[in-house]
């Protein structure tokens, strides 16, 4: 199959929104008027982002994804992507299993493929993607890092933490102890199976979830659109939470204290794991629960900044956009980042993020 | 450097016309009342698009270059771009001279980087670029392929074929019977060089030509401009000029004619080959200079059609933008693609366009 016949096959569909879709030099976008154009842009690279071996039906869902979660961070309404694809070799199965994971997003959140570029080479995929923000009276409703107010609350959405679990748990680095009964279940007699079955069938469940939160992440749309106009800032977690919050700090010129205990429990393993008292689950201490809700990254969650006086506004955010947040500190103005415990004791801030140079 | 560091270094400038460059989730356009956004994305990929030895300078102008070509061929107005690097390591001297170059060329199209993404992996560079479209009373005049009409004429811009013979010396496909007097000139005793100075001289600057148009090509950003409202349709020749004459032929449901021999005295090489009259240069036959001119790819010319009426216009349009241009043929009601000779014989096609995966 040619390269054209790859795209035509896989890629190419009807336009509704685009005045022009794939097939020319260039796709052409007719913007709303009284809207600005958000756009955003992820290189995801074999090895790196993913492994060799990922479902592609996951991988089209999560490369997608990322980008929708940086317009979700904009309070952008999602319009349309394009995509660049450098493949090792056309693999037909691949392709047909990538582009319906790409296009079930896609079309939940009614954004359409417009362009792009398919080219022999190491597997990368990047997507580039736009989203529009009205601008009302010429202010632009947009959620940027830099408007956080001392005196903020600070908000994280859904959970956190859980995706860096599963790749722990993937890469060998975390092991569960209680593996050894789960993969009995499916086989052991019923007797067996039935005297642990409960925790058995919880724990796997748990663990599907934080594989989920790995490969298939939820951008935060329509949290990030209920926001416009609550919210004083806003970036996707994606580096690890206190590292993002960073960015908003250093654009915003203001400080944060991240009460760690409250973060934990946005882990949705952890909720589990206090349930169990570690019976049938990893035993980790409380740092290393604290390092997945603060330094796990990929989590594709909503890290944001409202005034208390908006606390109902934020409330009926979460409640239209059915996407839970949960208070995990506030913004100073003294400088600098503070991790406390639930007793607010000064935390040693242990909690790097991701950086693929450092 | 860590990846922010790298970003801030080489990467972030002010932004002049984008409401907000790079820094944050997202980066903010406010499109200009009445415009379209013409939107192109084109990926390069090491041994495929480029050699790893290249001038990171030259691969910084020709990543954008590939792009910007896509705009002139639509039409528009370049406005801004994205980049997307996966690098396999940071090497402050190449990001150095890639930025450079990258700027040099971004500079002299008013087009300002406004986002990307940076990460680690097999080099691979992918830019989107936006521009602009004016769409006067809802008629948008953005040149698309399917526009040809019968009866137009066809013109290639500038020079073809030359970036795939330096492309073919490079590969050692070519030799040339020239480089040992060549390489002689610098080294040899005066006497010996003066008696063969003139036509050496010669040849190093065409092949010097010839190398610059493989590495640094030239976006027709400005014939793209002037061509509104007096092309019919265009297309960017970037696989071979048949090739992308079909794209056009499909898209608009006509066929062409094209003479090889008019198309081959695009070649800026060719000229010199018939002025050495074989001595100093390869000595190639009328089918291997028509299969450069025709299948030689990476040209980033324009290929676009116009009816007869419009030939001052044509005309005019080149000279206001300085770019030579070439009328090599015309549409035909007759589908499919007849190559002929001077004498309007017809040729056999045999030239076959670049195809990734073909």
């Amino acid at each position: 199959m040619g390269e054209f016949d790859l795209i035509a096959r896989y890629f190419k569909r009807p336009t509704r929104q685009a005045a022009l879709g794939i097939g020319d030099d260039c796709a052409l976008l007719q913007p709303t008027p009284g809207c600005q154009l958000a756009v955003s842009c992820d290189m995801l690279v074999q090895g790196r982002h993913f492994f060799a071996d990922v479902d592609p039906r996951t991988l089209g869902h999560k490369a997608l994804a990322v980008n929708l979660s940086d317009l979700a961070a904009c309070g952008a309404k999602p319009l349309a992507f394009t995509l660049a694809l450098a493949l090792p070799e056309v693999n037909e199965a691949w392709l047909e299993a990538f582009s319906q994971g790409l296009f079930a997003l896609a079309d939940r959140h009614g954004c359409e493929l417009i362009g792009g570029d398919t080219t022999a080479g190491p597997l990368n995929i990047c997507i580039t993607v736009f989203g529009e923000v009205p601008v009302p009276g010429g202010r632009s409703q947009a959620l940027l890092r830099s408007g956080a107010k001392a005196g903020d609350d600070l908000y994280v959405s859904g959970t956190v933490g859980d995706a860096r679990l599963a790749l722990d748990v993937r890469l060998g680095k975390l092991c569960l102890p209680a593996e050894a009964p789960a993969m009995m279940a499916a086989s052991a007699p019923s007797n067996t199976a039935a005297a642990t079955s409960a925790p058995i069938s919880e724990l796997s469940q748990v663990l599907d979830f934080a594989h989920a939160r790995l490969e298939t992440p939820t951008p935060r749309v329509a949290l990030g659109l209920a926001l416009r106009g609550v919210a004083t800032s806003a970036i996707d977690v994606s580096d690890g939470l206190l590292g993002d919050l960073g960015h908003i700090l250093e654009r915003s010129r203001v400080g944060a204290s991240v009460d760690a205990d409250e973060a934990i429990k946005s882990i949705a393993s952890y909720a589990y794991f206090k349930r169990s008292k570690g019976q049938y689950f990893i035993n980790l201490s409380s740092e290393q629960w604290r390092t997945l809700a603060l330094a796990g990254g990929d989590d594709y969650e909503l890290l944001f900044t409202a005034p208390p006086a908006q606390r109902d506004a934020v409330q009926a955010a979460a409640l239209t956009s059915q996407t839970p947040v949960r208070r995990i500190g506030q913004i100073d103005t003294e400088p600098g980042l503070r991790v406390v415990d639930a007793q607010g004791h000064l935390l040693p801030n242990r909690y790097k993020s991701f950086d693929h140079f450092a």
